[in-house]
């Protein structure tokens, strides 16, 4: 894998098979706090995912996996797959995030390895499964990498780029996905600045993405929400690039709420609006955004800041967590596998997944 | 005057003028507490008006006016307009909000009074002085109504309006300049939602709009404002009403950052988007919003709410604290005199001023 631009990643692993650890960064602390807890069983880093000092899908994925790992480390040589030991390592593991595609499909991955080695010496085997889990979080930082550089050539040079969200090596393997666009643009010395958009209620990018930014020094500004049109009227913005969570079958796109704004303020002022989409996310099986149901997130995210009240007591709050931008103010739909555009029925449906 | 809907003034007038109190609202401890102090000296009102126990343009000049009555009260009969002790009084009252341009248009006319009533007996003057400070006070609700009334006849039935910022009776006399026009749409029967835009980074939205729209028993709901775009595409919003700072002479709206990118979103989903402005803040002088200077605020509110850090040390931050619409947006203008709408040259400089 070629060499890794960033000094972001939720997850480092440090050693051997034997004596490895696995340091987690606790994003809960960020950005006031940079705190790394040295991870060595199953345990703990089940309670890290559960207790929200990871987050974002593709990196609790990750841990997960060295999770596993570490199981079968502590178990010694006795352990065999399918034994009431070995489902209650899965249970453990499973029972941290319920709702979290990514941790299960890296489960299953892990399961159906120790499955295959059952046979093989103990040594070996636990050598094999820390692989595997540095294999899991290799491809998704490596789908990230040709992401950034399909994102990056569609850059003007001098690029002044708008995000939302947190979409970066925090929320992955490392590097990022919307984010990733932006570190590849600044590696192909095309990037001028970053808006970092506050992304309230929960200020994922105030927190994150900011913090992100200043840590590779990339030059950037945060900014309220409602902000962004003002820069954009200014002729300040030249693109704007943004994660998803979910693509339907005809390109439209479901993200943090205040994404279809931000879509609706590009196509008034004749700003390209992406999508980075690692092809996991694009969903052919939902024919449109219609079909995205919007979870309704709890009032208390936008009444308090930590536990500081912001507006009055019982008062009536809406808070949709995501909004569904439609594929006709989507520029183009970034993917590891190259860029997806209109009429995107068919430009998704053509991309193939191709691990790196 | 007519009768005054609305339980959200900045003050209250208790008494008569050789005893009475103004009440004032403390609305630095909003929304999480409601206090009122009682003052009856000019020193006291200026220092609430100082330290923004009391804020809102109009709001300030009210209070103001009231110091002089009271200055006048406790200097006795041997008070006389020019004299050194005259000046300190207004200099008091003066240095609290250099830039305030409603506090020196209230004084300036409590001076008018002053020069004018020198010959008068002292407790007639004083009463006199009472009746002024109400009078300018009775005047801005006056208008207030007046161009609730207008606005509200542009209003459907059942509507479901959405604004920014405070505009309300905290910021004026009382009654509100959109939000005046909301409460009218409520009195005629024709208000079904308010969406309350929470209006980062100061968050006059979620504390104080939030707040009047409950004590009134509006129907409202919280919402940041990002989540405007999600609610208008979902068809919840039939109309756009917002304050403003400035109307330039073609009338390019100078209003709360935030409110450019509404009007936007207003254009793309064919909402109309209309400006409630005193014809007071509408200014022939300045050709077009072009000319408007934008204030850049402090980056603090933006990465602190009251004390708590979202943001990291150090970070780079914009803090526009307003934006200009163009006229070209804005569906119409309403004023206590009427409403403007395109070609806004010359309707805007049709519109006369008539205190009601």
């Amino acid at each position: 894998m070629e060499a890794f631009d960033t000094n972001v990643v939720p997850v480092r692993w440090e050693g051997n098979w034997k004596s490895g650890v696995l340091h987690m960064l606790d994003q809960r602390l960020l950005p006031g706090e940079e705190t790394w807890y040295s991870m060595t069983t199953a345990e703990e880093v089940a309670k890290g995912i559960k207790d929200m000092v990871i987050r974002g899908a593709p990196a609790i994925g990750i841990a997960a996996a060295y999770g596993v790992a570490f199981g079968v480390r502590a178990a010694g040589a006795s352990f065999k797959s399918g034994t009431a030991e070995a489902e209650a390592l899965f249970e453990l593991l499973k029972n941290t995030r319920p709702t979290a595609v990514n941790l299960f499909w890296a489960l299953n991955r892990m399961q159906a390895l120790l499955v295959e080695t059952d046979a093989m010496d103990h040594n070996a085997r636990v050598d094999r499964l820390f692989e595997e889990a540095k294999a899991i979080m290799d491809e998704d930082r490596a789908n990230n990498l040709a992401m950034g550089k399909f994102g990056a050539d569609l850059m003007p040079d001098g690029a002044r780029i708008l995000t939302h969200c947190n979409t970066g090596g925090l929320a992955t393997g490392g590097y990022g996905t919307a984010l990733g666009v932006i570190r590849a643009t600044n590696a192909a010395g095309k990037l001028k600045h970053v808006w970092v958009d506050e992304t309230r209620p929960y200020l994922q990018g105030a927190r994150l993405t900011a913090w992100e930014c200043m840590k590779d020094d990339l030059p950037s500004t945060l900014i309220t929400d409602n902000m962004a049109g003002y820069f954009m009227q200014q002729g300040q913005v030249d693109a704007v690039i943004v994660g998803t969570d979910r693509v339907a079958a005809n390109g439209d796109v479901a993200n943090k709420i205040g994404t279809y704004s931000l879509a609706v303020l590009c196509k008034h002022h004749g700003i390209p609006f992406y999508v980075a989409a690692p092809i996991s996310t694009i969903d052919l099986d939902t024919p449109t955004g219609a079909e995205i149901e919007i979870e309704q997130r709890s009032a208390r995210e936008v009444t308090h800041i930590k536990d500081v009240g912001i507006a009055p007591e019982g008062v009536n709050v809406a808070h949709p967590a995501f909004d569904v931008t439609p594929a006709e103010l989507v520029t183009g739909i970034v993917t590891e596998a190259g860029v997806a555009s209109a009429p995107y029925g068919a430009s998704l449906a053509g991309l193939t997944y191709s691990p790196q």
